[in-house]
């Protein structure tokens, strides 16, 4: 496995990987892995003949006071677990190398990054398309793996894919979660062992609510659906939702459960901020 | 020369003209071809082993009220034009193809673009360069060739391949002019004859005054020599200067001759707009 943090360094050997014809599948994370970023390692790795995961806490995508200057990090665990993934390139850029101090080239999805977690992380998505953007003409992949945990994250990329003709596949890989249902997360470390203890509420409550609508499948008024749920939720995590909002495949907010793919919420906790999301076990599978 | 209207089908082909390891020189284009857009296919094609031209008037980087709809066409002469000149590949797009009704991601760039044309056309560099990521992106090539007559655009996709690390060269080629001066351009048709005849009054004033910066090049209040000049060429032409401004190689406003290294102009006739700029004769040549 080479670990090089230089664009110029990625270009040399993404070069030589394609005059051998290999296909090339991509991971980019912020680091600090658990089992959902080996997962997509392991997805790109069955799909392609060479798989880059890239490591970098992208400045850009963090809104003010946020948790930029915390984000935790591991490097030395994350290049031993890439590793062991058979992963072929690993590039660690230094923030520098990624954003020139007069940037000023963004791309901006406007419609799907609007809700949800747009409303609460000015610029979040802003930053995420334009850091995808520059890693895909660095690395030149064909395929690029996704959680779905992330799931605006998810529809945003793919809309960016669709609009500006990038020729990569984005692929969705399923989320994993810990063994009481917790989505895993690079920021459940944040969490006191109390939040901990509770934060499982979020995935139960989602659960709970997918199914509710499944079998709400002609209610045209999912208001006091979603009330009542929030309202279980935030009891039993003791947490605050920023948002809990049924979802087409797009992410784009429905207002009949028929018209549900995805029930999608962010929960507030003192320590940390959790996403989490379920499947309306309705119609075809997401893929 | 093969045409196609379909993005597939230019995929298609640059694969196969990548598996034999051709490089590709592209020419994004609006068509209604003048010895300006031929010079850049003939740079292309001096530089690369496969030469792609498109021809696309697109609609996103015309701003409300300009002349998309009476925008000059004639794609029959175009391609007998590309194809003397050895192009290719020929890329020439329906509108549908290439934006879809709900497409919502755009390209910005924030500074270079906001002065000079980006004050009378709003939106229209967003178009550029959302527009010439896709064909990028589409086309795949190693170099492409811009005239130097759309300095401004230049400079923004230059910068745009610079923060969005497209892996393509941007080469720029030089403004080629009618026997009197004037910068060939496809909008000059809309000249009446009168308004042509003193057209070329423009390109008579930025030389002396772009003569006259560099003889002043100590001298930090340029704002009587633009007043000066804007009479004169006011006066010469019969039409008013929307702007003449000295600018750095980044098209940036400066306000020191010494700094100044093209003096770039947009004036308006009753038929037509026309922009051009000539370099201060100081300091190393642009290339």
């Amino acid at each position: 496995m080479e670990v090089v943090k230089l664009k110029e360094e990625v270009r040399r050997v993404m070069e030589k990987a394609r005059r051998r014809s290999a296909s090339i599948g991509f991971v980019p994370t912020m680091g600090y892995f658990h089992e959902g970023h080996l997962s997509l390692m392991r997805i790109a790795r069955s799909r392609c003949d060479f798989t880059v995961v890239s490591i970098f806490v992208n400045p850009i995508q963090f809104a003010p006071g946020e948790d930029l200057a915390g984000y935790p990090r591991d490097l030395e665990r994350d290049l031993s677990l890439a590793e062991k993934e058979g992963v072929d390139l690993v590039f660690t850029p230094a923030v520098e190398e990624m954003h020139a101090p007069d940037r000023s080239t963004f791309v901006e999805e406007t419609e799907i990054s609007k809700g949800l977690c747009g409303k609460s992380r000015p610029g979040h998505f802003r930053g995420v398309t334009t850091v995808v953007a520059k890693l895909f003409n660095i690395v030149g992949p064909c395929l690029a793996v996704f959680g779905r945990k992330d799931l605006q994250q998810l529809a945003v990329v793919r809309r960016m894919v669709r609009d500006l003709d990038f020729p990569v596949e984005i692929l969705a890989a399923p989320i994993v979660r810990e063994a009481d249902g917790l989505a895993m997360s690079s920021r459940n470390v944040y969490l006191s062992p109390e939040e901990r203890r509770r934060a499982a509420g979020l995935y139960r409550g989602l659960e709970k609510g997918a199914r509710y609508l499944a079998l709400s499948a002609s209610s045209d008024d999912l208001a006091p659906i979603i009330r009542n749920l929030s309202r279980e939720i935030e009891e039993e995590t003791g947490g605050r939702l920023e948002y809990l909002t049924p979802v087409d495949r797009e992410m784009i907010e429905v207002e009949k459960a028929g018209d549900c793919r995805f029930l999608a919420a962010a929960l507030r906790l003192p320590s940390a901020r959790l996403i989490d999301n379920v499947e309306v076990p309705a119609g075809e599978p997401y893929a």
